[in-house]
């Protein structure tokens, strides 16, 4: 059960208020990369842990942290909206070139919320839930969130560029140490699993004679005129998984038959000429 | 530039076609777990790829490899469907349950595609292009290249499971195979590149400066009753990065102000008693 | 700032595990009268809430409580899941028509989520943040709400009706009570407002002369064979916000222009026979 | 059965062309406070009317208004969207900064629709049907459109205020009364099946005995550190229902389990170590 | 503007109800295919129609014919959800094996709509604007329309096929027929323009100096073991523009660069390895 | 299978980049009117294509050449973001007006992509597979593959008057030349199938007992004002398929009857007012 209290978890200070920075502030919000889509990504994962207790805690305990998050971005958003403008007029006064406010910030920060934050991205575009991974498999999960933690400190890096103003520099700080506090903490899940050998390949309970082996450790170079690439990944070294080594396929020849769905059934709505 | 080649890349065979688990194959192709997602993701990563060009090749290479497992995914769906219920009778000839087979399978594989493949998920959700994340961090990226492949793996283990039929448990067998080796090698190109230590935190060139390191190395409790979860991210062990330690917040309290906005503007459209 | 305890807000007890109703469950979660709508959109009118504070607090409170029932949601439709099938074994040995659970069933709760709840409605359609509706207005949000939680009070009561479980007929009935509650703290806003009359029309604070006035009281009777419904909204009484009477129209003239735009301009990419 | 007239319903008249406006006034056409909302709402909702023909009467009227208002308004964004520039020369003959105008309209206004409107909101983003919202019960849906058209109204004067066109504000005038009036009907509806206490709580067919009313009638303070806010909910005053008196509850304490999945099953596609 | 009488354009009957087929039925409302698609169409091309009056005209006529198909079959989706189960015993009662019903049929025509038609498609997925196209150039836009009339004929003729109901038969014969006219009227403006000759290619007032012509007329074969198709698109015939004839180019070798971004800028949130 | 070699299909140059313009150019990339569209377009149809295996080799060689052109449009947009400012200072250096630039451009190319191109169009709203059209019917498909070329000829039409780029107005007259031929070939497939004639209507495989033929070949006037536009499809002059003669109707009498649902059934959820 959630429970709140009346201070947001990390002070807003906006010194100017910007109404194109609240545009761009919304990614972090609504965006895939943002705080609405890891509060509903790790309580949906929480809501569906199986086995270990601490992993469900512990994912739990960052979603309701992250839901602390979108409230005070949330205020960020509205105090960069202080007296955006609200006509023509207000455009004209701010700005030498009538419409460069207007034609930049977010139309329905005006329109549709009263100048207030919305569950959308930076283009307006709104938060749909078909980003929330929960696969049930605890390590899938948890690479699933490190990768949402590296997209979100790269979005606060890259807003943290973006402004001038100090208190929006303060708060995105915050959110900086925040994230690189959760990318370590989900792949600190993995270790105590045993580490990425143990948890590879995902998930790891699949039998190995549900897998066609002899094609799970070439790397398959598609291209017709590039060699393929040397690294970790060729040149039999020992797979992360401890179980194999790494080679190469370069001359790619295909498999499969040439597919054929032959005539068209009567009744089917096909052309007459299909069938 | 891409090229296309007659076969297929791996042989599809489907002994005793169903239609209901020509749906659940959907999933395969047109779910966040999909073929088309890894497909469209490695090709937009490689896109914007900037740095070492071999990362960019082996993207575009697998990217390549993706676009074949839509195509023979797709013929797998079309063969599942092959003597599908036109009508009312014929769904009453294969069940004595009238509608059971009308009802189960997915209606637009007859009403839209004329018993062919689409593109979209188990529940005929079309997929949407938003699920391709390309950062521009080549870290962020094969993060979620691993993250897509394990939710992949995760997937082609259970359609396995789902189904009798043993032309499709090769097939499934085949995927399985390949998205081992996907998952080894996106992880190893952030081994090449140093390892996880010096990858981490995602993004590697955020200025200390920028962020509040105070803030960057404890969990935080924000459960009212259960004690922090203890484990590699607690008790002081090193953190990943080989930054600092990890330690736990237990107690929470709030370090930003009561949020307040103040009265509504004249004009701004919210009701007198606000303003 | 967030707290969460570790218990659910209200008992969840499943006696005869059912996929089926589990799909249909899922309504209340992800589906437009379900429970991330209403917290989400507390949460975000509270965040862009201006004036009295005491509503700013309700909503926030109430925000609060919808996470819990997320929470608990989440796990009545992991439990009706318990035993779903796994393979086509699995189905037949519960079901003397092969496929008829298989089929009736979300695949995702199967192959996304691991047999847990997911952030979609009833169709696997996910949940977007387009219907969070905040628009800086007190009255038009209380009126969103008391919609919200009575398509949301009608959907319990029609999920109460669709199973014999008596632990999920509990649960329902908590959340049918709540949804009572809800209905009537909106609407009491309103009225500590000075009730419909004074916050009628919404917005009240648009200036009379933004108004034409000679457009504002009639019904519009746009049928050519119907006569106009009498009622409450006719016959010259006295309108809902005191202004004036109302009155209705049966004879509609068009009171525009023929629309016209003219010749298409060069270079817009039309036909040339349009230009 | 629909019919047409070739003039519009109120005349449409731009006197300065503003393409920047022709991008806020899109929210109108195809936002979620638009016209295409209400107007399929109405429709949607009259298809489904059970009971009183006149409601269904009433909403089928009302819709069919709500398409020429459709059509008005997408008359009003191709007018204002004459001359817009169809090239970076002509943007820069209109505005010393190039690109201010091509920045801040909508681009496909030119690349998509040729000049014209479109069915999408200020962001671009299309207007979707999951907002149409028709339940079947006659107060939860005439709440929904009181809602919709106090959204509306307030849409209607922002836009009023944004605009010093003459020709347009005459335009909005028109629509600030209209949706005067249809605010004015859908809640007369309600006074005419017994006004909001016969109405309450929605649905009011629900039996009593469907319902916990133990916990009908509390407000609940999730709050840690907030006094409930008291009001016309609170202190034992008589419910708008009239079936019993406001409370609230200040203490909360969870009245559930700690939720628990257990292990994972065999074949579910977990990790090894959640099973 | 709009009108409405009280009549459906064609006789509805259902002589049967069978909430599977309703679900079915939907995909002719809310589908790619469906109504709604076409009447919104047909009407955003009408309000930015320029040039010739008539095919402003008939836009708006038809658009106004397919709202009205919109509302029969929306009332033929309700007649085939009288008697729907609203319950698991209703359900057992029409079906030995429990469920078969409830599975079958979408959840949301009980949960949401009570029973009556709904924006959606077959899978329970709303219709969304994006696929009103309108593009301004005329020519494009009779074949979208042809396009879109094909789809429906194709549907309805489906849907023909899959029910043994007399009434349901009767009335998707209508819809076929008008589906018939509606594929000649929009194919005969293109001849009333001059002809398919005439029109091509579309946008026929682009300026031969804007298009590379030496790339203008050849099939590209881009297999890397497949031989070119022969047909009216080969050989040298004449081109359906007149302007050239068709040649096929086999041996395909790119004609551009090998891309290369070099490497990241400072502060865009690359790795530093990137930079 | 796919194959991929290291150049692109045609030369990118872009000799003054433009931020702005990158936006617009996402159009042709993730638009409706877009690559992936019809890339994706044709492979979904060659694999369900059935009868003549000519059509499924010219569906697949296309397809595999549209992704060709994803992949250089895709350099292009990365060409344009080259420079783009990452800062309010880089902002204000490239432009007098602060803002203007940061205002008019995708935030998410600097955001999201990190300078790089995205599957999305011009708003910046993603690409969504349900524009993906494959009926089975090969008419219907080649219109639909007719009309996506159309209006992707005009796009790209419009782009090229919209840039003063040479570089961009050299790619985009390579793209208009290929929208050229890819309109004749797929018209060219219904020629090879006997012309527009032969294929009328669409499908020609449903019988004609299937249609209600008084109901074919009549344009229905549904204006109350208008006359029947006049032209090839009225006045007796020959269908367009052979089978019938062009009339008109302009007395619109509705055939049906007044819909009427009667009341709310018990236990549905409605107002008891409605049972």
């Amino acid at each position: 059960m959630f429970h709140h209290s009346s201070k947001l978890q990390y002070e807003v200070r906006v010194d100017s208020p910007d109404p194109v920075f609240a545009k761009y502030l919304q990614q972090a919000i609504g965006g895939v990369e943002g705080e609405i889509r890891v509060a509903m990504q790790y309580m949906f994962q929480a809501m569906g842990a199986r086995g270990d207790k601490r992993f469900r805690d512990m994912l739990m305990m960052t979603a309701t942290e992250e839901f602390s998050h979108i409230e005070f971005l949330g205020h960020a958003v509205a105090l960069n909206l202080e007296g955006a403008p609200l006509s023509q007029q207000e455009a004209a006064a701010e700005d030498s070139v009538v419409g460069a406010i207007m034609g930049g910030m977010n139309p329905r920060h005006v329109l549709s919320s009263g100048l207030a934050a919305m569950p959308v991205n930076a283009n307006g575009v709104p938060f749909d839930m078909s980003h929330i991974y929960a696969t049930g498999n605890i390590a899938a999960d948890m690479l699933a969130n490190a990768t949402a933690e590296s997209a979100g400190r790269v979005l606060a890096s890259r807003l943290y560029n973006m402004t001038d103003d100090k208190g929006m520099k303060d708060m995105l700080s915050f959110l900086i140490a925040r994230d690189t506090m959760h990318q370590q903490q989900w792949l600190a899940v993995i270790e105590e699993l045993g580490g990425i050998e143990a948890a590879l390949p995902v998930p790891n309970s699949t039998p190995e004679e549900h897998e066609a082996m002899e094609h799970s450790y070439y790397f398959l170079n598609t291209s017709l005129d590039e060699p393929t690439p040397k690294g970790v990944w060729t040149d039999n070294r020992a797979t992360m998984d401890g179980r194999s080594t790494y080679t190469a396929r370069d001359k790619v020849e295909p498999e499969g038959q040439v597919p054929e769905l032959g005539k068209a059934r009567k009744g089917s709505g096909a052309q007459k000429e299909q069938m």
